[in-house]
């Protein structure tokens, strides 16, 4: 999608400085502007950048003055970061909204119903009874089971998988490779040292606005459902086990992994790599540090929890301080021992 | 699928109170039931719900007692959680049976073969003189490569990915999204600090009865075979590197990660997260905990390994309680040292 | 492939002691050798074999002086590892370039280009504007989206899936399962609580010769690119975020976090399971240890960082050593105590 200088500055409510005719196709970093290109000047330090940089236009502020020849022609608005954040969601949206039809060959059931303005890629596939609704985007290798729901403006990434009965909300987006709704991890035990495998017979939801990173993998429940509230944020390869159940707008960064029946509350932030055992209760707006591995619930919301096996972060911290100089510690009392 | 609640009692041997006709087709937790839906009560902490649940039917103990009216049917057997656990696993099974014949597109080479009541998926891969078992379950974006073999009764789930060569057997379940044969990363560094592709041209074996979780990956031998053996179990994101040996009934939970040529006896147990370098050999029975790095073999058998760099369990967990209030300890230094 | 002993012995520039006319299709090691498989014999302790293996033929030493009797026939070299080495390589290259042609179905915008000799499996897909080089493998299920470019030799494994806009070298290896180019996590917090997406518009560039792992996944720029330079080596299972910058001949090993817009610098070594946070630096050469937390950036090149909160490596070991008899130091401080 091209765009003229004219119909940017319209957009944003701002005035062209040079060429209105010349059209723009891609947003640029200022140091790394090419032509075809519009760009953005918000903070001082960049400004050097605009007499040099060769980007078709650049984005400015109304009161910004210039203090050398440039070759970029100039978009006047008020706020200029605020005026290219605009710029940047709209041209995410358009590309987003750009993809729809059927590309062949894909697989639906003759029983799968669809919303207007799908897109299915080549390749994906829609099991029996699946409910999709309006705009959903269903790019080329996804996987979505039997009896799946699917809310509207969903995009299902390539090669993700959800599997049957899992319920998925609204603006929801499941990236690339991800696994919602894999048999959990039952086994029991028998005598002769074999385990037999517990059937997993639960499903998953995903309320609306819920982000899944590409390769994360969300168990089914047992039974019942493993559950996601609405605005929850996860990264890439995070891991969630069976009955896991997870408040609004908590954020989990990657690699992290909670084990089953656990429940957090809602805008709680797990950094990466962090561990929750299962079983445990995490208030609301508890913060899990980056590595922690957290062993014991959490009953009183605000707390940050840190450490290899999660303590109240600040003595966490001056523990591992002593820990580093533990050499003087132990030559100390060697002094000490020297005592008559 | 559909069952009357006098087929129900049939198969359990119980008996109805209520209407025998009615049909239900889900299993529902008691305290969420509802119409079309049958539960159990077995606990006595659960019983208020009986009294309310919506669920069409409700398995309990022939001896329990009633002490309020209810809307739901009964129907009683002699052990209601037995009862419930057997249905489970009967309904469970005829999910996975129902699964037959071949959805189009798939693409299998003309030399693949395949036993009887096999389902192939949309987009399923099977390539060049492969030998599929009977009743496999290939679901829908697996890949299969060259010369791969599988055992009857297996399932591989939707995307999942076994490499060439690869020897699978049966009733294993491989997961979504899950890698069997992998290169293994092997690279020889070279004088100009560059790295050379060491060929893997081995291969990986699953025994009968393995399960292999959503998004692991298996990494092939070098040369010779990567090797898990009957009965074990491994969980989702798990990485299992080249040359890697593990005993038969082995558990491993999701996130751990092996590395090259270390080997697990049978009946080990590894906990979520933990690390093993490569090149060890870890005893039966060794059981790793949660987040463990293990840096040593591990000879006797029946260990527990725990902690950053593995130790001894007890050990470990004695170190780290002084670690948490090493402020105490300096302070006790302090104090020692103002001693005349 | 089949090839005689005279041809495997005219490609080493060896001679044939037995009959040149046997034919071999595999490598095996000298302890498991089969017939039609060829093995070698370069460690004097593995001589006992020789005269048991049932390997059709076995590659010596020249100077290798026979004991026994044996059945195998043998090849003589003057160096039996670096000609096995050689027959490695020559059968590997071999077997990735005997795929080639397009199985049907697969998908290809009529818009994107390919170069000769390329292999297009079965469920593959290339979107727009694509421009793919010559004796690039596209294996099944492979997905490559719109305005990618791929440079010659490069191999796409099955089910790897590379978002539009990227730009991929020549040589480079993405394996099974692996995400080039998923969108960045980043999220805008709201004073509601809720959280805003923010649009991830950059992409991904690897160089030439880079290899990436079985499911690794690589989030592409905010804006601009996420650079992985030439000779780079990542292994399974590793996540780098937005905006992270790869030196050349850098290794990664498995389930390695590296968090946005840190930067690496050339052949430092990243050990399995190592966690970066965010916006560091790390010189050439810099090497951190397994399962290490990094956080803080590492000026001087050639440093080996170590331990839960990443210290120089010496320290951390000093430290964790008295941390594992922290009770004695307790003992000595409690005795200390009593003196009077």
């Amino acid at each position: 999608m091209e765009f003229s200088l004219g119909q940017v500055a319209a957009i944003l409510e701002g005035k062209v400085e040079g060429d209105e005719n010349l059209t723009v196709y891609r947003l640029d970093k200022i140091q790394e502007g090419k032509p075809g290109g519009i760009s953005f000047l918000a903070n001082e330090k960049y400004s050097p950048h605009l007499y040099e940089t060769a980007a078709t236009a650049v984005i400015i502020n109304e009161s910004f003055k210039l203090t050398k020849p440039h070759q970029t022609n100039l978009i006047r608005v008020k706020d200029a970061y605020a005026s290219f954040t605009k710029l940047l969601e709209a041209y995410d949206q358009m590309k987003k909204n750009e993809l729809t039809g059927t590309e062949e060959p894909c697989y639906a059931d003759q029983t799968a119903t669809f919303g207007s303005g799908c897109y299915r890629g080549a390749f994906s596939y829609v099991g029996k009874d699946s409910k999709i609704g309006s705009n959903v985007k269903i790019h080329p290798h996804a996987y979505i089971g039997n009896n799946v729901s699917i809310g509207d403006h969903s995009i299902i990434y390539p090669g993700a998988k959800i599997a049957s009965d899992s319920v998925i909300g609204s603006h929801c987006h499941i990236h690339h490779g991800a696994v919602i709704g894999s048999d959990g991890f039952g086994f029991a035990p028998l005598e002769d040292g074999t385990y037999k495998t517990i059937p997993q017979i639960g499903n998953v939801i995903l309320e609306d606005y819920v982000s899944i990173g590409a390769n994360t993998t969300i168990d089914c429940a047992t039974m019942g459902s493993t559950v996601i509230k609405a605005g929850t944020k996860i990264d890439n390869q995070v891991q969630i086990a069976h009955n896991v159940q997870i408040g609004e707008n908590t954020v989990i960064a990657s690699q992290a992994g909670i084990s089953g029946s656990t429940s957090l509350g809602k805008n709680c932030i797990v950094a990466g790599k962090a561990g929750i055992i299962g079983h445990l209760e995490l208030a609301d707006k508890t913060t899990i540090g980056a590595n922690t591995g957290v062993t014991k619930s959490v009953k009183k919301p605000g707390q940050t929890v840190f450490g290899y096996m999660g303590m109240e972060m600040k003595a966490f911290l001056k523990s591992y301080s002593l820990f580093k100089k533990l050499d003087t510690l132990e030559a100390r009392i060697k002094e000490l021992e020297k005592k008559p």
